[in-house]
């Protein structure tokens, strides 16, 4: 008996990845002059894991570590005007408008008159809480959960708070590593919703035989039928 | 009958303005051969208010702003390698030892055998919950509430969540703005300690005769007598 279904958020309910990918290009275009796209992108992923612990993720988190590296690859030589276009990257992807996925305004819409929902998401605070209000999914969503990690035990917290067995709650959401394996260790239930694009972050081995049990749906309009035989 | 106190952190548990103000200083003294530290230090503040409502608190936000700062007060003749400084800055902040104020263990210590209490505070999601983990106090508080903005509403979500009614709940913090005048607004009771530095935008006009109720200690050792007659 299902009493609590839980969306992630980015890549889930709307797009995320693609805009990080996009100024990822640009970021790496600003830098081409000193060295070559994939060397580019795979020293700014290395700072980015080096920050990890200490700024988080999220877009600011993201821009400290693009300025980071650009003054890293370049040795001191960037200039003060390719610094303000890394930022004004920054404040253009604060802006974007959220983009639903498809389908997600009428399942969710649906879903939330039989079932209480509620969104967990890791990421920045404000980021996150302002694309909620910009989704105009807010009302559907009894609860917004931002946090830090998504570890079985965050997710074993949120059980406790709500005072819900793990049966009873249903985690969707395209992470394997974030959404579905830590979900599945507490005993509840996941449902896979791959996304095209990945952050090498998140990326987890492909699956084996002798994988956990979680559901996998290609399109988030597969849930409400998956869910009447949960 | 007092059912949960909740404390703020920064500049109420522990030293926090204090680095940002260090950090001001020498983010002014980079600028020093472009422009005078009164100069710089309006202009910080002016960039960090219209960055707000994107970037919101935190040591991510602020450095954000420095850099940005330093661009648009140089013309864009800041130097890599002064910006790397900045950077550093935010790296040196992010791992600053957590420094309690006076007597805050002992106080906290003996407040959490006689009540249940928990922490509110704004700014970086990540920063925030290291600082609690840092601290040595993670223990004796029941919930750690990291939020946006402190507003009447945020404050009545909290008791709602905790099924409180405004008068059984007592806000102890350093911010008339933040930690004071909401929650007399939702009729719970507040308790001012102020502190010798406050962030320019948490600045208040002075007590007028009319000012709401709240009580008003020097020194958190005065907090357990006083709720004693609450």
């Amino acid at each position: 008996m299902i009493q609590l279904i839980a969306f992630d958020a980015d890549d889930t309910l709307w797009t995320n990845q693609d805009l990080y990918d996009m100024t990822q290009e640009r970021f790496a275009g600003i830098l081409s002059r000193y060295h070559d796209r994939d060397w580019v992108v795979e020293r700014l992923f290395e700072v980015e894991m080096r920050n990890l612990q200490y700024f988080g993720y999220g877009i600011k988190a993201f821009t400290l570590s693009m300025i980071e590296t650009a003054i890293e690859l370049t040795e001191g030589r960037i200039t003060g005007g390719e610094i303000q276009n890394i930022l004004d990257y920054a404040h253009q992807m604060m802006r974007a408008p959220v983009q639903l996925l498809p389908d997600v305004r009428e399942v969710v819409a649906g879903l939330a008159d039989r079932f209480p929902l509620m969104i967990i998401t890791k990421g920045d605070l404000l980021d996150q809480q302002s694309k909620v209000a910009r989704s105009g999914l807010g009302d559907y969503f009894q609860a917004v959960e931002i946090v830090s990690h998504k570890t079985p035990r965050i997710y074993a917290d949120i059980l406790g708070r709500f005072q819900l067995l793990p049966g009873a709650f249903v985690m969707v959401g395209n992470s394997l590593k974030s959404d579905i394996l830590p979900v599945v260790e507490i005993g509840a239930q996941a449902v896979h919703i791959p996304y095209h694009s990945t952050w090498a972050h998140e990326e987890m081995p492909a699956a084996n035989p002798s994988r956990p049990a979680y559901h996998e749906i290609e399109k988030i309009r597969q849930l409400p039928p998956l869910l009447t035989h949960l």
